[in-house]
């Protein structure tokens, strides 16, 4: 099949964009693309590729914008319960202690957690992933992590490779039993962190082995925070997680400096996550390694809170910048990165061009993935984006509604811009 | 027809909500709603209304919110143009008065719709107000502004009640030749007020009689800001209006005060817009009166600018607050009032139950349509939303995705939650 548009083809060719390369489209004006087998065999000119390909069906995306797949490299994607109501609670000005206090907070999901079924746990995150997936993103990063005990996270695994067995979403799932501190170890941390350490990464590993023989190792990823893990404990745990081959991820200066950027850096951790109150040695520092910084700017705005990712700070230190929704039930619901581009582009100051590379190709790197996607280039998987606006700047310029016509997912078409129609 | 829901059904009822009222949702769990005609005619508990209408067929909405549509009262929605790029270059750090130099700027908008026909016109406002629609805006406020010439605002008219006639979105249209200083007075401002004032408004009540006569006068709305209109052309131009009969609006605070609240009140105003610069003294007279304070967080939102309307204030002032899109070229092009309410949520601190009834009941006050709509009440009309979500305050909560599932207008029921179908 060939896919053509008279306006713009977004290759993002080239692989990662460090620095002040961010933001490099390779659009061809009048192009194509050709779809074997689900994997992309050819980009060009229009004229040039049905000339090459004469005898392909095509598909004429007319004056439409036709980009990569969006990839989400950081999303909490599976949970149980509605914390809707903690939501009003705070917006009306009701002191965290006390949300806390009346059974609020990520504890609340945790217990709706536990007490979910794997299917209940699937059909609660299906929606969510579909959402995902109408909104044109094609590779979603998913967590554990409301467990926070072994049998519930496991339950969660299976629950997320189910859903990558229903075949729509690539999932890169990752392992976060050291999300929080466990209610049971509200007291000893530190026997928190050992049973991490010592019972569940095994655990997981052996798991993971039977379950899922032909896949790669999860992620292993730590909450680096007061009230979390500290640096210690974040480094017992990924220092034996990388011991036991696992790929590596962490949640750092969201609300705190612990230092986890640098002990990202030194683990060779994919990315490092969040990064608000990132120093400036830390931004130098990641600057000069592959682990990606991955921005989450939903969760400042979805908390009302002010200060963002020094975006630019990153990109001046030769940085690689990745966009992700962090969608959550505590901080941040919103499934779309298309939003989450609007946001970076007013409140990090990125351009609608930076921002669309820091969330197809350097997000595909922040799971180690830009070997297959995020950008349309020879022998990379066909998860590709037609977008019903006439250039790319308008992801970014408009926001809160979904600029997505059709998402095309392993060289399938989905059609997603339906808009209405009149059914009574 | 029987709407009915196993969740909740917001009725609104009671008209608008002033000061400590807001936020009065009225809520009926397992509710039902009747629709003959158009209209809706009864609306209570499902077991009793389906005892009192057992043969008129149901539409079942399970467990998903059933309310009014929403209603947008302030909206440019129609303009000629793209200025995407000028947004890119914002974002890139160009200043404000070298995008103008390179021809940005309100100005370029005025020149593409100058050199647009009316089918032209329609054909660029159609799918935004058609996303509106599918983002559940049942009512939408539309201004002209973009002609600043007697011509081309007619034929801005004319456009807005040709899709009026298309009769999918009630509009509520608004004559703003006082968007701006027309490019030919750059110079001469007081004269730009002069003609608006000694001839557009003359013609334009010509025009009406002539093109809409079965309809009410439209709106007559005055940007009165530093480099617009000064409080005195503002007054000059708003009698002449109220004295030709036209209901008024305003345009103040956005970026200076120059007393336009005041102004608004003293004329009687439908509504007073914007409202960011608003002093304590203006939010007591808004407080006050019948003047409606319709606030559009989305303007600073994308303009990455941190002031807000002072809703809290202008509550406890007992004024009646509503939120808009403000849905524009240049500042804000956004056309779901879902997320307005998550943005009036975060950015004003408004509770979600808040900002639904500053969304419907309220700003249906500020068209002077709370006696048709904005509410689930006997006599109103059948413009109903069904929300694929378990409760109402997940509206502000979730945000960046549409979470409408049928829109039902004057009793016709549209599907919009398709989500995707595979089509190839």
């Amino acid at each position: 099949m060939i896919i053509h548009s008279s306006s713009q083809l977004l290759t993002l060719q080239g692989g990662p964009q460090r620095g002040a390369d961010l933001g490099k489209l390779g659009i061809i004006e009048d192009g194509a693309v050709v779809i074997r087998d689900e994997k992309i065999v050819a980009v060009g000119k229009t004229a040039d590729i049905r000339a090459a390909y004469p005898h392909d069906p095509t598909l004429d995306a007319g004056g439409c914008v036709v980009m990569p797949g969006f990839v989400d490299p950081h999303t909490h994607l599976i949970w149980g319960g509605d914390r809707a109501a903690e939501f009003e609670l705070k917006m009306a000005g009701t002191p965290y202690l006390d949300i806390l206090a009346a059974g609020g907070g990520i504890l609340s999901t945790v217990r709706a957690t536990r007490t979910s079924s794997i299917e209940s746990l699937v059909a609660q995150a299906r929606p969510r992933l579909l959402r995902m997936f109408s909104h044109g993103t094609t590779t979603v990063e998913a967590k554990t992590g409301y467990g926070l005990q072994t049998a519930t996270e496991l339950r969660l695994l299976k629950a997320l490779l189910t859903l990558e067995d229903e075949n729509r979403v690539d999932l890169a799932i990752t392992f976060m039993g050291a999300h929080a501190i466990a209610p049971e170890y509200k007291d000893n941390p530190q026997g928190y962190t050992d049973l991490v350490c010592d019972t569940m990464l095994t655990i997981v590993r052996q798991w993971w082995e039977l379950h899922a023989p032909n896949q790669s190792l999860p992620f292993v990823d730590v909450f680096c925070e007061h009230k979390a893990f500290d640096l210690a404990q974040s480094r017992q745990i990924l220092s034996k997680a990388k011991e036991l081959g696992f790929p590596l991820k962490i949640h750092a200066d969201e609300f705190d400096n612990l230092g986890g950027v640098q002990l990202a850096v030194e683990l060779g951790a994919a990315s490092a996550d969040h990064l608000v109150k990132t120093s400036d040695a830390d931004i130098e520092a990641i600057g000069r390694s592959d682990t990606v910084a991955v921005s989450l700017p939903c969760t400042p705005f979805g908390l009302a809170e002010c200060q963002y990712t020094p975006a630019k700070k990153i990109i001046a230190a030769n940085g690689i910048l990745a966009l992700a929704t962090d969608c959550n039930p505590g901080t941040t619901w919103n499934e779309s990165m298309q939003f989450v581009i609007a946001l970076a582009c007013r409140a990090m100051k990125l351009t609608p061009a930076q921002a669309i590379a820091a969330s197809t190709i350097n997000s595909a790197h922040a799971i180690r993935r830009s070997d297959r996607v995020g950008s349309l280039e020879i022998g990379k998987q066909a998860d590709i984006l037609i977008l019903s606006v006439p250039n790319y700047r308008h992801l970014g310029y408009r926001y809160g509604t979904n600029l997505v016509k059709q998402v095309v997912k392993r060289g399938r078409v989905y059609s997603v811009d339906v808009g209405y129609y009149r059914t009574a």
